[in-house]
């Protein structure tokens, strides 16, 4: 790396396991939507007696168990770690001549009205911050941005957050999106090692933060939102993703892809628009994962930080079990499109498969249509065993529709969903193909909501895949398939 | 129409309304699985007293308020409207020869083992039964099928119809397809004039059906799923459907799009293979709609349904209101894609749009980034209000995930979601502009679940579309608006 500036602050532990957390312009937790992050800290268990709240309003007042102050020097603390900017853009200057003054090494500016606003006012806004904080020890996050996320610490901007900490890593241009990541985040089985929210990157940017990523012990899978590489160079930038590629997947999703949707990045984080097919390129050539939209992001996230644990894909080569024909040819066209390859089987597999079924009204050739017998669940293990001795196939798939579950569920005893998901968890740690399980949720009621959950949660604590579509799963295995062949893993 | 064979019988009333069903091969209703029609058709409401249920194992006896005949002779009536076969394929030809000598009308032949198994005794069984009927009144459904179904008549091969009627008639060679698009219906709302599931289509095929639907008075809209055209000329039923398009939408979607796809496709329902482009291209000469998956079908049924009824777009300039920049750059990126123009909007349109905002953190331009003032539903409606006045506007879209009404009902009350939805329905009526909701699931648990069934409930009632994802909302707008461009609507 060949970095210009070297004199900047990178002790980016300071940001993701801060000594202490200031807020300024923190308001009393009785106005809706103003506490964001003394909510989100104190729920997620920061310690109260490590933030400092700063608002001249409520000076000298204890509110909600917190000690408010009238200013930043009014603070005792030697060394601010991390301080939350909750303020108007125009009170910033001032802020962040102090928060230098006290050594602050991290401010986040959730503030917007910078240079997203595309006006010269908000040009001029960014230049003078960051004309204050040139040569100093302290580090802009945002403006326009939420900052970070890290299980272990307990930082979080979002009350939601779940305390089990992943191997996962994001990194998002924009709040909304850094939200709504941790708002899924149970119901997608994804789990981080730590995140940021870094808006508009005026200062601390894809880069450094790619960097500390590749670095970082508990992250094994990498993930950013991004509309443009902010403050960083980007040939750097696509330099260090192909440096951290070989040992850990990074997946690009970039937004502002169309001439209109750069128009609507560059009022979201005034992102200056690289055509489309540049930053495809590069993140190919780089190793790294292109994709287009929220959902391939997520997918992408969670089966890499499963398989980085468990296997790849041996190759393209699929095997279907599916009951129903309709589903069967569905299934088969959506995955073809995609490239993976859905062989007819052997003569001897078919010869071992046959006598599970029923002669008429299935088919053993690929896709396995199972018919009614997918009621019984050892009928499906057996299906994926023999599968997995046939060494022409390298993934296997079950194709089970949420409230498919519910009605064998129904029939079969309450206990089927949970038996079904242990049965195949077990399975899956002897098979040598990797395992996968395709649920769509096409009816969503109470009952579903409650089986789907509990049906996916068994699969992915034993690591077998799950994911909610077909398109989801074959989209998403093709993508880790051209990662794995260009590693040669 | 040029049909060869003007002597078959098309009455085809006497399949959707049948006088008596009879059942041969009927099972105790104790034996899971096997007695679909008997259990849907009772449940769903058909006279007990018009169906007759043969089996000679249970013959003389009354199982559930039953009475049993020994054989099809047995049974006193005169005149047998419709029949289902439950019976194994080698028992067809002389049941199928009984029931020409009853006269029986309709014959739905559940049962498998015909052309679809591939071998040469598939097909001779195929052509005995269809010699068999040859110059009779007696026609067949299937092999490899359920049969019809229709609200008005209690006609139905699943327990869970619903039993209120509406304007989609479809027709599927999949019984699977046929079970699902039953089992997701007041799911996606989806309501039935007509349906029928006839697999291989060896009498009775495609053509014969789009033109009963097309003279059906409660038929609106018209879906089918197809692997082939079966017994009908391709010619003949693509010259048919050029007729109906202009007058009633036909969307089609074809299972077996590739090599692999159609050997699935001909082991399931015995379809000969045609390339796609073929299809692709002859649906698009016929003015009618092509879709490649499920979830394309079931959101173009539904959009269709509403729009017959209310309004078709008069062009593709969209104004999408969202709350949160990320999920704008993701929208205009998806709805771009398809084609759909996000123009910026007028100076007049964004000064009227500009007071109900924040100066900060939201963009008026389009997407309205409405930021955290989409928890107020008064400033969405003034929003859409303002938007429907700009005549440079055909469509606005209101993004709103599942979860999100649920975050802002919890603020503002367990009303939320019913005001919201009865605001915008109410809004709707005076709107000259096509107004659609998207709201994705992202989080399925049991509030979500509740909450959002609710709001799709409450404005499907008021004829606002609202769909799942984005991109079904593109792609549905896009085969929309090519449908009416081509048709000059």
């Amino acid at each position: 790396m060949n970095d210009q500036k070297p004199s900047k602050n990178t002790d980016f532990d300071a940001l993701f396991f801060p000594k202490n957390i200031t807020i300024v312009g923190a308001s009393s937790r009785r106005k809706f939507g103003k506490d964001i992050f003394v909510h989100s800290l104190s729920k997620n268990g920061y310690p109260k007696n490590k933030m400092f709240l700063v608002n001249p309003k409520y000076a000298g007042q204890q509110i909600s168990g917190f000690n408010f102050y009238p200013s930043l020097k009014a603070i005792q603390e030697e060394e601010l770690d991390l301080l939350y900017s909750s303020i108007r853009a125009e009170l910033v200057p001032d802020m962040v001549r102090e928060a230098v003054e006290k050594k602050v090494k991290f401010i986040v500016l959730f503030t917007s009205g910078f240079n997203e606003l595309l006006t010269q006012k908000g040009y001029d806004l960014r230049d003078t911050v960051l004309k204050i904080i040139e040569g100093t020890g302290t580090r802009i996050i945002g403006p326009n941005c939420l900052g970070p996320l890290c299980s272990k610490s307990k930082v979080t901007y979002n009350p939601l957050v779940s305390s089990e900490s992943g191997n996962i890593a994001f990194a998002s241009q924009s709040g909304g999106h850094a939200m709504i990541i941790v708002e899924i985040q149970k119901h997608r089985s994804l789990y981080f090692s730590k995140g940021i929210s870094f808006g508009n990157q005026i200062d601390v940017n894809c880069l450094d933060i790619l960097d500390y990523y590749s670095k970082d012990p508990d992250t094994e899978v990498i993930g950013m939102y991004l509309e443009s590489t902010g403050s960083a160079n980007g040939n750097q930038f696509f330099q260090k993703m192909k440096e951290v590629t070989p040992y850990k997947p990074v997946i690009i999703w970039k937004g502002g892809q169309s001439e209109t949707g750069e128009r609507a990045a560059a009022s979201h984080t005034g992102a200056v628009a690289s055509p489309l097919s540049v930053w495809k390129n590069a993140v190919k050539q780089a190793g790294g994962i292109f994709v287009e939209e929220s959902g391939q992001f997520w997918d992408l996230l969670y089966a890499f930080s499963k398989m980085v644990n468990t296997k790849y894909p041996k190759g393209d080569r699929a095997a279907v079990i599916v009951p129903g024909g309709g589903s069967s040819v569905e299934i088969t066209d959506v995955m073809t499109k995609e490239g993976l390859q859905l062989n007819e089987l052997s003569n001897e597999t078919q010869q071992k498969l046959q006598p599970l079924y029923p002669d008429v009204n299935t088919s053993v050739r690929n896709p396995i249509d199972t018919g009614i017998a997918a009621a019984d669940p050892s009928v499906l293990i057996k299906t994926a065993k023999i599968l997995d001795q046939d060494e022409d196939i390298d993934i296997v798939l079950l194709y089970m529709p949420a409230h498919w579950i519910n009605t064998f569920g129904g029939v079969l005893g309450e206990s089927f969903t949970a038996s079904i998901g242990r049965s195949f968890g077990r399975l899956y740690r002897k098979m040598s193909s990797l395992f996968v399980v395709i649920s769509p949720i096409f009816v969503v009621d109470e009952v579903v909501a409650r089986i789907s959950t509990k049906f996916r949660e068994i699969l992915n604590d034993k690591n077998v895949l799950c994911f909610l579509g077909v398109k989801n799963a074959s989209n998403t295995l093709r993508k880790i398939l051209d990662y794995t062949k260009f590693h040669n893993k």
